[in-house]
């Protein structure tokens, strides 16, 4: 592991499943640490790649091509990364992101059936070598997470698919985190919100001990 | 030739080569002819991909990372090509377009200096072997077709970069008609709007001449 820049966290999970509590927490806990943290999103997290989260996430597009959205979809990590995460980690700070690449094959590919060897281009084109140091995966039962998610007002473009579209979400998740159980933490987000964050802070410890001391 | 389909014909050219005139003009002559076309342009020509137009061209992104810029244009490529141009051309529709591929190896390939293997990599991930039939290119010198188009208002954010970098568009169109004179015709854009029409009408009788009789 390097030791010289900062750690790449990112938080995966279905609809609901309570990412974005967990990242702040998750960043305050991390800061107690001493560790200086951001915290981000996909898609988006810099004003181009809002821009482009805006056309992807708009209801006035329903029957954009699969191929357009992945597309959209890594013109706006591409910025993301370049312009805010790689600098971010080059200075040692850490970056924390809600959803990243494995969103994209989770969702376009699980979910929407694209090929996932021509996801794969992409994220190689894009990326290089770069993938997060540590991928935590809340994970939950899809009706759960959807009778949470839906609480809380109107459904955006992806929210609005069906209960089967996100069984096959979670279960591109679950597939990519049994083969690469180095990077991946499964995390059961359907305990009580305190569990899950003492869940998640055990999961970072690792990364912690193997720091440079300041 | 494929004796079943329409045929898709690109416009290429720098600043002020009059493209958008010479479509129109087109357009009438093979509409003349008895054939169906319809024109469309590069960046856009769908709800969508006209989205994604607005973003590229828009000023309030001068920072944009060029990789962005990339994926972004190969998006816009994919809903047009899918939704639009590839329906026209199996319903037996020409099709011309205002700039296509070639001038985003022109553009972002000679004018900013992206690696030519990684627009093809990406040209090839869209467009499968898709290609145009026949690519008009209309070549002038760059500060005579500059002054053409600041004579038109406010320059949009590609027509913002300097003389230098036009020059490199200009010798990166040159040399890949160059490189494919079977597909390439050049026109001489610096001669009267006529003359350049009738150029154009002789470039595209060859496909007349190959169609079948309706």
């Amino acid at each position: 592991m390097n030791r010289h820049r900062g750690r790449f966290i990112t938080l995966e999970g279905g609809e609901g499943a309570g990412k974005s509590t967990q990242v702040d927490g998750l960043r305050r806990f991390l800061e107690q640490q001493g560790i200086t943290v951001i915290t981000t999103r996909e898609p988006g997290g810099t004003p181009v790649a809002e821009a482009i989260r805006g056309l992807l996430l708009s209801t006035d597009h329903p029957a954009m091509h699969p191929d357009t959205e992945l597309l959209l979809m890594f013109a706006a990590r591409a910025e993301h990364l370049r312009t805010l995460i790689l600098p971010a980690l080059e200075a040692g700070t850490w970056v924390i992101c809600d959803r990243f690449t494995d969103a994209t094959y989770a969702y376009q590919g699980g979910g929407r059936g694209l090929d996932m060897g021509r996801i794969a281009v992409l994220e190689n084109w894009v990326q290089g070598a770069v993938r997060p140091d540590l991928t935590l995966l809340l994970d939950m039962e899809v009706r759960a997470g959807l009778a949470r998610a839906r609480g809380r007002g109107e459904a955006d473009r992806f929210e609005q698919e069906t209960v089967a579209f996100f069984e096959r979400v979670r279960g591109a998740y679950l597939e990519r985190a049994r083969l690469d159980l180095g990077r991946y933490r499964v995390i059961d987000a359907a305990q009580p919100v305190e569990a899950v964050a003492g869940a998640l802070q055990a999961a970072v410890t690792p990364l912690l001990e193997g720091r440079t001391p300041t």
